[in-house]
């Protein structure tokens, strides 16, 4: 082969020699990471995926390849051959798996030069991250990200060996496919063969897991691209993947029992950790009543107390008016925060305001035993006594209280409790505390649209015992959905679904269509469920946040190789662009005139 | 648990009892196959995805499960407990694996009742292919197609657990990206953040994993959804799977070793085989020369030879000027041939006229020896003795000809000759037969836009010994591109790539972009190229048509859950369809009215 490599091929990576090859002629190819000259003698970090390994150019052994060996610089791509020595005992560096040997040249191929790059590659870099995504090519070199794309391959062959060992099928399903309303905004894509209709991308494969099922398929699952076309927050990915699985023959046990059984496998390969299953189980109520949220952070305390019945009668009129209006008045106890400064509590104020909380009000434990509050006057003596037995009220203790709506109330102090933990340091990062929330409200009522909207999707199944409630008391009926939570974060949700043709009808009336409405847009499903559908059920995993979490990240855009930026764009390649008129054309599609206020 | 299937929960599936299994109480689930009634006793043959156990309800042992057994008719879904039993002497079969046994019910529970489905559930099934797509989950359920999709899912484990083995990683590359021009047209995503652009849906991760190479991971796959909106044959799909890798410091043998083991690897799990590496290796202009194609069928004989030099200077006309205005004459000698009718030849004539080849010219060689046909008068005995050396020709063969430009005259005959085998039964179907095409042209020259075009893509590397004909003698320049050739079907095409900056720009110059256009469409590429590129290639499989092979299918949409028609439609869920005017407007766009004759 007359190439630039010409028969010069790898034997072995730079992560791999050791003492054991001392002798041996290999082959390394890779990056320079690193020159130093020392008398005389040129020295080269050679780098490739797996790690490093010094290379030698020694002007008194082989003086032409010496010669050569002048003009490499940083992120140069050389091949060299030569033999392993023993670096000598000086220089010897215990940190390196490859610390004790050296390779000593005797060919060098220049396999490409390098301009210098715009910022080192290394951990600790100190450029924005809008120039990092731009040149993502060399950001991509840095140790960190290399090991994070790495353990992202690592995590999807442990998730595939789990599920092709547990007798699950990887099955394909469309990427080009209807749009079907499942809470976010669809991606839309013209057909030209079709002027004026439009495929959807999905944002989940969930009509098409459950037609396997129904097809018999029994285990499906998929690694699986989905979209949705939302405004974009720090964690959201336009595009981002999903570990679907869907199961027949199954209640929610079943399939909680096998996403723990991945979990396990899981975090045993990538992490070393033995897991402990059954995870916790939390109905949906309980979540809510002890931590504010349905996606609890169970790795500290800090639980909220409901004071609604203490204070109903109290003679502070904001809680009392508060409960009789339909509110709640719900209670931390943060131990030892009695030193907490008015600055401090100023923040939280603040803080709590975010999630449209008026106000926070405390009481200080002081080590005495008094109260040091603005609102403590306002209770009796037995109204203290009850809160100090709910809350375990002890001397330097503060006692933090919000009053107001129950969604205001929780989801202020819920977020508050979170915050609280971080600031008082409360969380073992290295732990993972996993949990499963379960007995999810089937609906919840929209006030813009005046009507009722599935908390999962349309497709989930009530408990068998709530029937019933669907027409009677819809906000009462519970479903049979259920989230994984891990560390406060939501990796999973699922449900076991409807597989009666009645069951599904009733709940598309319940949540405002009319038939002609769901046989439009369902009737393929409608059709299906009466043709023999098995009961079934599934969930699905978020792999790009499962991954972050797994690597200790604060940012999916750290575990995926080619993210994109809040406002959607790909700063490397700049999509999306621009296209020929010609192109649109061929779509039957105009652009409108965007005026500037839009 | 109050829901349908209880404390029931399946031991087995319905391929795995036997003899052994004789006593055990099990408990089974799934779809009624047929029903009978025989001496009042109820048999079912139940399915599942593994196979089919006999159920048997018998009056005499369990007349409550009996009555309640009456309802149950095909394609049903049930759950039944009881006692696996020896079937009586008679009624054993042979032919299934759980023939041996059944199972005596002892409990029913009824999961799911059925309308009759508008075709048989089993392999022979007649009706059109449009309604088994309507309703596909009721197709799926067909003996043959369960073992395709699951045939499906079994080569990509294989496939994924070779590359993972030999030190691939699964990496992610977008699916919202940026049109780029790679041969075919995009389908574009119009972006509603940023109003007027549009991503485009790659039609391969291409310049990403040449990304991941420049970025160091080494060595890339993916099995990757792709798509192009291509007016569509039979064998296309707007949306295809790719199996797509990507290898760093490596020459094209390096490429065709791992892929040639990874089908190693593929057939011999999926059908057993050991198939015989290294694979034959065939020059581009050697496959023309010999098949007319460029991906020839290599299992039978029938080859093409160029009979120019011999009629050059005959007295017929037709040949002598073809060759003297640049154009070719060839010939397959069809052995035994010389029995086809004229109605035979009129019908071969016709099929080659599909190829724009104006006539075809023929001999039948007698048994005596003397050549029957219209244009043998026109021969000297020399040039006739030469044909004879040349084709081989003995008595009873049958010679076609072929006389126009080269385009015309090989792909006319290399068609036919793929025509022919099958007509004359010469293709043993269970036969496996590879090859590689290499040393591609870099070019070739579209008439239409009066300019190059890259035969492959513009990122193929030229041989080292071609870089000067680049812009000398653009279409004898040869390419480092290779295609797997299986039965005469392109499965993998890849090439070494271009990793210096300076011979891409030549290439992008030798396809006619000015610089602006390049660094507009490019420049991330080119600012990769400079950074520290390895030299590196890769390849990409069709993994549908593969797939295909592998299943002994004749169609691509018999191995795709859910394919699309002709005309890009998934009857099914009717997409495409039409969108909300809302949808619309927050894209900015609207539909160009479509007039009747567009």
């Amino acid at each position: 082969m007359s190439d630039i490599l010409g028969d010069m091929r790898r034997t072995h990576h730079c992560w791999e020699l050791g003492a054991a090859d001392i002798g041996k002629e290999v082959v390394l190819m890779g990056w320079v990471q690193r020159r130093r000259d020392h008398g005389g003698v040129i020295f080269v970090d050679l780098r490739d995926r797996e790690g490093i390994t010094q290379v030698v150019f020694n002007p008194e052994f082989t003086p032409d390849v010496h010669e050569k060996a002048h003009v490499i610089r940083n992120e140069f791509v050389i091949g060299v051959r030569g033999k392993v020595g023993a670096r000598p005992d000086g220089m010897i560096n215990p940190n390196l798996k490859t610390g004790e040997i050296e390779v000593m040249v005797t060919e060098l191929k220049l396999l490409n030069e390098a301009v210098t790059p715009p910022f080192m590659i290394e951990d600790r870099v100190d450029v924005s991250e809008n120039i990092r995504l731009k040149h993502r090519h060399l950001d991509l070199r840095r140790p960190a990200l290399q090991k994070n794309i790495i353990t992202r391959h690592k995590a999807s062959v442990a998730v595939r060996n789990f599920l092709n060992d547990n007798g699950f099928l990887d099955l394909e399903t469309p990427v080009l496919t209807r749009s079907t309303p499942e809470g976010a905004r669809d991606y839309l894509v013209p057909s030209r063969v079709n002027p004026g209709k439009f495929y959807a991308l999905p944002q989940s494969p969930q009509l098409f897991k459950q037609l396997f099922m129904i097809a018999g398929f029994d285990r499906y699952y998929q690694i699986v691209r989905c979209f949705r076309d939302e405004d974009l927050r720090a964690e959201r990915q336009p595009e981002f993947t999903q570990i679907d699985m869907e199961l027949a023959f199954v209640g929610e046990e079943d399939i909680m029992a096998i996403a723990e059984g991945m979990m396990v496998a899981l975090f045993k390969e990538i992490r070393g950790i033995d897991l402990q299953t059954p995870f916790q189980r939390l109905p949906y109520d309980e979540a809510i009543a002890r931590y504010g949220l349905d996606k609890p952070d169970i790795r500290f305390g800090l639980e909220l107390k409901d004071m609604s019945d203490i204070v109903a009668g109290s003679d502070f009129k904001v809680f009392a008016s508060v409960v009789k209006s339909g509110g709640i008045v719900k209670a931390i106890n943060v131990k030892g925060g009695v030193g907490f400064s008015r600055k401090e509590l100023d923040d939280l104020t603040d803080f709590v305001a975010i999630y449209k909380a008026k106000g926070m009000a405390w009481i200080k434990v002081k080590e005495d035993g008094t109260w040091q509050s603005p609102i403590a006057k306002f209770f009796s003596d037995g109204e203290k006594q009850a809160m100090i037995e709910r809350l375990g009220i002890e001397p330097g203790d503060l006692i933090l209280f919000g009053a107001d709506t129950p969604k205001v109330v929780n989801e202020s102090l819920g977020n508050l409790r979170n915050h609280l933990a971080r600031k008082l340091d409360l969380i073992r990062e290295d732990e993972f505390a996993f949990t499963w929330v379960t007995h999810f409200p089937m609906f919840e009522y929209d006030e813009t649209e005046k009507r009722y909207q599935a908390l999962h999707h349309p497709f989930t199944a009530p408990l068998d015992t709530d029937y019933g409630k669907l027409t009677d008391d819809p906000l009462a009926a519970k479903s049979r959905a259920y989230d994984m939570v891990l560390n406060g974060f939501e990796i999973g949700g699922g449900s076991i679904r409807v597989h009666q043709i009645e069951l599904q009808k009733k709940i598309f009336a319940a949540l405002g269509m009319e038939q002609a409405e769901y046989e439009e847009k369902f009737g393929f499903l409608l059709s299906a469920l009466e043709s023999g559908a098995p009961p079934h059920g599934g969930i699905a995993f978020g792999f790009d946040r499962l991954v972050m979490l797994l690597c200790g990240e604060s940012s999916i855009r750290d575990i995926i190789a080619f993210p994109k930026t809040q406002k959607a764009s790909c700063l490397m390649t700049n999509a999306p662009a621009e296209v020929d008129k010609s192109q649109l054309d061929e779509l039957a599609l105009k652009i409108r005139k965007i005026s500037l206020d839009s």
